[in-house]
């Protein structure tokens, strides 16, 4: 893990920033995957499965027809050809039906004729097997049909329902507190953040079990976190340097201040740390761009591993083209908007997050990050672009 | 609209198919966004707004300084130079702060010293609106924020929770009806396809408001159908050409089937049509991989659409590479599973959906949809690939 030290980057370094890594790895050390529950199935949808589903007999679970035909012996069929027409008993199947006993391939009704006697006429001879689904082809008894971790789709709800299973066991929801540490000079943003830091949560797997206002004190705060039994909390607001920023302090009276100041634009004023009963706990800007992107780097990450979900932003990046020049501070990790350009794979730089806030988010398609050690990127640069869900 | 007979193709126009593209003209005709609704901002993620957010105010509402500095009269600096400093009146601001009344620019305090006078000395004349954020500059008064159609995520509801908005104007959930046609012999499909299409529908913005088991007779389906109140109406099973199956008959019953036989597999004996109250009906298969790609392809499309979201399948589709050849039908839209491969951006044809059933969709990584005309692809071939949500 990078310390923030390292970069040699004064400005971070000067304000005692750690580090986007440093910050990821506390986050790391500080969730880990929550226990079971069982949940019926359908209830399962996007819940994240917590052991192996194994068949429970194998599939197919005998030999069967693969399709409509006469099931024969394959033995008594060799020698067969249009000189030597051979007579075999046979037996008329269906797709899916299980092979009759003694029989070991289907010859499909367009190349024989029976006759009234439960025979038929081979002028070919059939390989064993022919036309048949082995026992146990498409999954051993045992083997795995949906493993460990899968985030249950429509798919594997049906392969799960299959096995007549009402009820899986899931990995337990993490239960979210957010704490609302407003200012009186920003009180609007309270309405703001709060809405928004709760949807993203719940799109992170996260339950809200608590969504309150505090007084803007530190021992108010303090007390607040310190009686929070949830797996994480979420504090909003007051994170920054000024006298009535009191997150921090209250955190650190309530148990360990870990983090406070990440070299992430936006959400540098974001910070980290735990309870003393060890609820995990984040501290959200209350400028709410800055908010939205402290979440979404640091506790949305935290949600999701609670919740036995990938780490990983849950937006699947892909490589594309800027269409102009990007200049970021060296020694930060940036966040930067874009939208989709003219052209095929390509995206335009919006203006900075820092200069339209909130409708750069929701008017672009996607955004960048700008690694630490980077000034930027020129205009043609190929670029990772993480495009929002649904865009 | 290509018609089924156009292909030319015999396997398809012997068995009465339409094509897929016939089947989607079909529901695109017969399903429409469905009325507007108020929810709380807390209960709109994934919701689609039914209006245009527009701003209530410029954004910013004033001229602001963009960083901390002293506010001045950008004219009063002109002629400013080392040779001939300037000392000028001055307010000092922070960022964010409206403007003073008379001042055009901002000074960064590195660039100019103050004295006890309230005037700075400044060596370098300063532009107007140098380092001031423009009232409108974001967004000017009246201007869109969030447009209609918008699928709500964490970034809009912050957006639309700025305006101070409580509830905002919504698509109305379509509320689905799930009917249960099994026969005795398919009858452990029930619970496999029950809750795999419930959560599906869910997924696509549904709401279930019944998912019942119908006696597989035509007339109780029909009475079932014809009863229906809801947004749209799902049968699952019954839908074959063999003597207990009844969902086709039943629909005719109830009102029109439009539809019987799709060129889709898996998914050949699907259906489309209508009540008597014009309430729209998907048929799907019984066999679990066929409806669950009836389902993907014709019900969830409708569900979507009535919702007001985008008609397309919901998994974002990527250019890759087969590591081996797929051979497919002529005349039929076939649904192929695939596998991620070993190399980047290459993936692994699968056993075909008929020969390992729910386990190559519970399996696999994502699918391929090979068109009607196409025998395949050989090794080797770029084909768009569309990727499971989350893999």
């Amino acid at each position: 893990v990078k310390r923030s030290g390292d970069t040699g980057d004064r400005d971070q370094s000067d304000r005692g920033y750690v580090s986007l890594e440093t910050a990821i790895a506390w986050i790391d050390a500080a969730t880990r995957c929550l226990p079971t529950e069982q949940v019926s199935l359908c209830n399962a949808r996007g819940r994240v499965l917590s052991e192996d589903h194994r068949a429970g007999s194998a599939l197919p679970p005998c030999d069967r027809a693969a399709l409509d035909g006469f099931a024969v012996r394959a033995q008594e069929s060799v020698g067969a050809s249009a000189y030597n027409p051979l007579s075999l008993p046979a037996v008329t199947v269906a797709a899916g039906d299980a092979l009759p006993a003694g029989a070991d391939a289907v010859v499909p009704f367009e190349h024989a004729q029976s006759d009234e006697t439960g025979r038929i006429l081979l002028v070919e001879a059939v390989a064993p097997g022919a036309n048949v689904d082995r026992q146990g082809a498409v999954a051993a008894e045992g083997s795995i049909l949906v493993p460990s971790g899968t985030r249950l789709a429509a798919r594997h709800i049906g392969t799960l329902a299959t096995a007549a299973t009402l009820k899986v066991p899931v990995v337990r929801q993490p239960r979210v507190r957010i704490l609302l540490a407003g200012s009186l000079r920003s009180q609007r943003h309270f309405d703001s953040n709060g809405p928004m830091i709760r949807v993203a949560a719940e799109r992170d797997g996260g339950m809200i079990v608590g969504l309150v206002a505090v007084e803007r004190n530190q021992s108010a705060l303090a007390v607040a976190l310190a009686a929070t039994d949830a797996d994480i909390a979420l504090v909003i607001g007051g994170t920054g340097r000024g006298p009535d920023d009191c997150a921090a302090a209250a955190l650190a009276e309530a148990g360990e201040l870990a983090v406070h100041g990440v070299a992430l634009r936006p959400g540098e004023t974001s910070g980290l740390g735990q309870t003393g009963k060890r609820v995990p706990v984040v501290l959200l800007p209350g400028a709410p761009i800055a908010c939205l992107w402290s979440y979404e780097m640091l506790a949305g990450r935290a949600i999701r591993r609670l919740g036995g979900r990938a780490s990983a932003l849950p937006f699947r990046p892909r490589t594309m083209t800027i269409t102009r020049k990007i200049i970021s501070a060296i020694g930060m990790t940036e966040i930067w908007p874009v939208r989709y350009g003219g052209a095929v794979d390509t995206v335009e730089p919006m203006p900075s997050f820092a200069e339209i806030g909130l409708m750069a988010a929701a008017g672009g398609d996607g955004f960048i990050i700008i690694p630490e050690p980077s000034e930027g990127y020129p205009q043609g640069a190929v670029v990772t672009v993480y495009p929002y869900e649904g865009r």
